[in-house]
């Protein structure tokens, strides 16, 4: 692909409110190795795609590379990418959320470990793999959250599956269920009221995380299986609000 | 060292209000892999050290285990630990944080990377090592967060060292610092004025932590080498209070 030329649209499964324009902006080098060049080129690239791709960004933005500290292919998105290899790149070894927060996933159609991204610098892999116990490598596909900065985030988790049990209603950022008196490290369901949340296995916001969205299976999350397709057991520690 | 016998009072360098009065209530027992025996004696222990143990627990207290999994020996703390080999103990490889906010460190007297322990249950290294970019597979020693919940935890940002350049008072949680206007991915000073926090090297809460404590340094952190004996570079992308 050449500078400036719109990639295919990739299929848009998650109701993403951007339609998909992601520009394709490196110089499709067939030098793997030579990223310094490429990285040098790119203000040249950048003012090239400007002209090119007029639309305005909207809320959402983030740029991907193939090689690690923003080196190498880079291309830009403003809506979901279903598979980045779609797209002529053969992995995300870096990238920068310009705007908007966003879910990144190990596999392709938003399958696989989940993560959230918002806005800043992710320099490589471990950068925005969240998860120490299962080692990412891969970030195939990404997606804005577009329920993320509702006004007033607000959510139920409860002791058991099917919404039964003890309950508790959040509206905040929580580094320790624990330490606000949740009786365990384990939340057996939850409805998603309003906002956007991700939940994570360890206190501290650490381990395996689970990005929680109202408009997303209507709120609810009947048991720890729907919680995301790698979840394996009910072990939530702590759970905060994603703003943007 | 048998149950119920206090170990020695390792030293206090850091100004813990509670006395290092930590319990050994493990078996001792010689045998490395008979961890599954040593657990099924935890609720015996319990009472022993109870009888031998009448202190109150105080606003802190961590359990520590040499397997993981929570296997294994295991030890009782309501204060600083600066060695836990010096404990008898070869490394921690599970806890629970049962009260209070902690700090755990990769080297004795609270040297090397340095991560935030808060309510809950941590079943492996991967659980409270903060950062994937660096492997940590050792905790030798921790402290008690002294001013963690202070009631009001206010911090200052500057751009530069020294408290110079641009800078940005903060009071609340922010997984990312660009998101709400900050102009890059580095901070080249700090002030906290009241209470703890916690700054990570990339957005939502990830990579290297640095644990900022307004009765440490005086509150005032000039460049980041101050920022902790692991830093290597000025950056910091997400910043939160520490809570309990």
């Amino acid at each position: 692909m050449r500078p400036g030329v719109p990639a295919p649209r990739p299929p848009d499964t998650r109701g993403c409110i951007y339609t998909p324009t992601h520009t394709v902006s490196a110089d499709g080098s067939a030098e793997p190795y030579d990223t310094r060049l490429t990285s040098l080129g790119t203000a040249e690239i950048d003012d090239n795609m400007a002209l090119t791709n007029p639309m305005p960004m909207g809320p959402w933005k983030i740029t991907v590379y193939d090689q690690e500290h923003f080196q190498g292919r880079r291309m830009e998105f403003t809506a979901c990418c279903q598979n980045i290899m779609e797209c002529g790149m053969e992995n995300i070894r870096s990238l920068k959320v310009e705007c908007g927060a966003w879910v990144g996933y190990e596999h392709s159609s938003f399958c696989g470990q989940q993560f959230v991204l918002e806005k800043g610098d992710y320099p490589r892999f471990e950068a925005y793999s969240g998860s120490n116990s299962y080692r990412i490598e891969r970030m195939i596909s990404f997606r804005p959250i577009c329920c993320a900065s509702h006004k007033e985030s607000r959510m139920t988790i409860f002791e058991m599956e099917n919404m039964m049990g003890r309950q508790f209603e959040l509206c905040d950022d929580y580094p320790s269920l624990q330490a606000m008196g949740w009786m365990n490290n384990e939340v057996g369901s939850m409805h998603i009221q309003s906002g956007a949340f991700v939940c994570y296995q360890f206190p501290g916001y650490r381990g395996h995380q689970y990005i929680m969205e109202c408009d997303c299976h209507g709120g609810e999350f009947k048991c720890y299986r729907e919680f995301g397709s790698h979840a394996q057991t009910p072990q939530i520690q702590s759970i905060r609000r994603i703003q943007h």
